[in-house]
């Protein structure tokens, strides 16, 4: 019998997150059954979409329960299985909570091959975000080459492969981001052809600078004000991937003004949820693994030590304090 | 030569339309060149997309000039034609203006039988409102069979028609409305499974007992709080089919609010505008003509007398005064 520990969710947030919220607890693991394993959680990915988790609205999936362990995917190292598709050495990723050891039945579960390249990648540029990014701008946002796409939060972990993806397509990309330092991250380290801080009290009109034909596909990740101006740049036929509406998810925002550019200009918007779409994760990895592999993608990531930081570490997140990937190293 | 009355724009309005903004004027027509035809007009179309043309802003077409004629849908008889396309004593309908005569090369004119049924009919139900109902509820929405359907501004020349199809395809259809004499009109003319007035301070309420297995495709006509309560009610995966936005024409509403549910419940949202689907024309028309006849498509027609009149008839139906197709008699 080995001792866990877990970051449980305490109460809900009303409103802003607050640390308060969760609850580190120790607890003692039982032995083994038939069909399971128990991992050692060696890092935990950070996720825009814990938040709206947390609530008890309605959601595409269900809230986590109070007193249960935060959910969230992570990677880790079997320690011992008496599941035959897992060895003790291996190492997984897939939903395995913010916790040090957890025992997993196997769903969702997938091996992958520390010598390949960093085990964090999985979780960033090689895993949801990636292939998330990936299915939104191709299969969602059609870009074709000489559109313009621009995409909110592009220093983050969806953002940044967007505009890499639809530069590697032919694409203007134009990111927009929060602060002077993220935007020179994007333009010099990602390749983006502008960024524009949606902070600046111009951001409107440094938006129209950055967009001279109009924006063709918008790649949504954070709604209200941000998205408005967006809006307002739509050409005719233009596609709306909404991915995140990371302004609401503390509790109604502003709302949304410019909404009738989309019968204006005819545009199309979809929501979407990766999840809904298991069957693209294949091809998409396999796209993103070659480029990755050829240099033409790079993912930043900012890392942060130990389970009891976890709860920062997403309130950091939703505040907009991290740069590409945030994980946590346990 | 003949004199023409004609109604002018004067002045674009500023928020709400008013009287004022148009002028009659009388005009001397000049001879006819060859091509072209001259046209008594027997009927004018009132809709709502005129008001947007008389704003100077982003439009998927050009606005109304000031001093040119009031542009708009009409059905006339030739009275005389040097297009060997047409003769005097044909009908048409097509763009023919705000007047008393119109001169026209031809373009977007169609002939029409008097002897088929009213004439009338090709400016509602069989026209441009039918066929912007009937693409919008199929291509756009996609209903199935046991769908839920809500249409909003549900008594109106589009809107009643949405409703009605959406029956004939196996949906549950529900209307949104005006007052009490309008839903009881939706439900007992036209056979709405039910009709809820916005107007009505439990909207919400009505709206979600109206919707029990929530909503499965929304066809807008109005935006606004409106559109707020139908999107609260949106199944996985609905589909929005923006076809109007009533309540945003004299100027920034309130905005919208629970925009956030097309990302939870995965919606597509698409505008369109029929005009830019001319060849959905001919098959829409045979579908809704085979139902008119049948008696199971139903149409009220609102009329007014005088070109005079015109003005106000927009001014009512834009303040949702109207029942049905708003047509001006000259």
């Amino acid at each position: 019998m080995a001792n866990n520990r877990t970051m449980i969710l305490r109460r809900r947030p009303a409103g802003a997150l607050v640390p308060e919220c969760f609850e580190l607890v120790e607890r003692e693991l039982g032995p083994l059954e038939d069909g399971q394993l128990t991992i050692a959680v060696r890092l935990l990915s950070v996720d825009p979409y814990m938040r709206r988790r947390l609530d008890d609205g309605p959601n595409y999936a269900p809230p986590v329960e109070l007193g249960a362990v935060m959910i969230g995917g992570g990677v880790g190292e079997v320690l011992e299985s008496k599941n035959p598709r897992f060895a003790a050495g291996d190492w997984v990723v897939g939903p395995l909570g913010w916790q040090t050891l957890a025992v997993s039945g196997g769903a969702g579960l997938r091996k992958i091959d520390p010598r390949s390249g960093p085990v964090s990648l999985h979780l960033g540029v090689l895993g949801m975000p990636g292939v998330t990014a990936h299915y939104g701008l191709t299969t969602v946002g059609q870009p074709k080459p000489g559109d313009t796409v621009v995409v909110s939060a592009a220093a983050g972990a969806v953002g940044s492969v967007v505009g890499q993806l639809a530069k590697a397509r032919g694409c203007r990309a134009v990111g927009i981001a929060g602060g002077a330092r993220k935007c020179a991250h994007v333009v010099d380290a990602l390749g983006f052809d502008a960024c524009v801080d949606y902070r600046d009290a111009s951001f409107v009109d440094r938006l129209r600078e950055a967009t001279p034909n109009g924006v063709d596909v918008s790649f949504e990740n954070v709604g209200g004000p941000v998205m408005d101006a967006v809006l307002a740049r739509l050409n005719p036929f233009a596609r709306v991937v909404l991915c995140g509406l990371i302004s609401e998810y503390d509790g109604p925002g502003p709302g949304l003004r410019n909404y009738p550019m989309l019968l204006t200009q005819r545009v199309r918007v979809q929501g979407f949820i990766i999840s809904d779409h298991l069957e693209v994760w294949p091809a998409a990895l396999g796209e993103l693994g070659e480029l990755v592999a050829a240099g033409r993608l790079r993912a930043h990531e900012s890392f942060v030590d130990g389970l009891e930081r976890a709860p920062d570490a997403l309130i950091g997140l939703l505040a907009g304090e991290n740069l590409g990937k945030q994980l946590v190293r346990i």
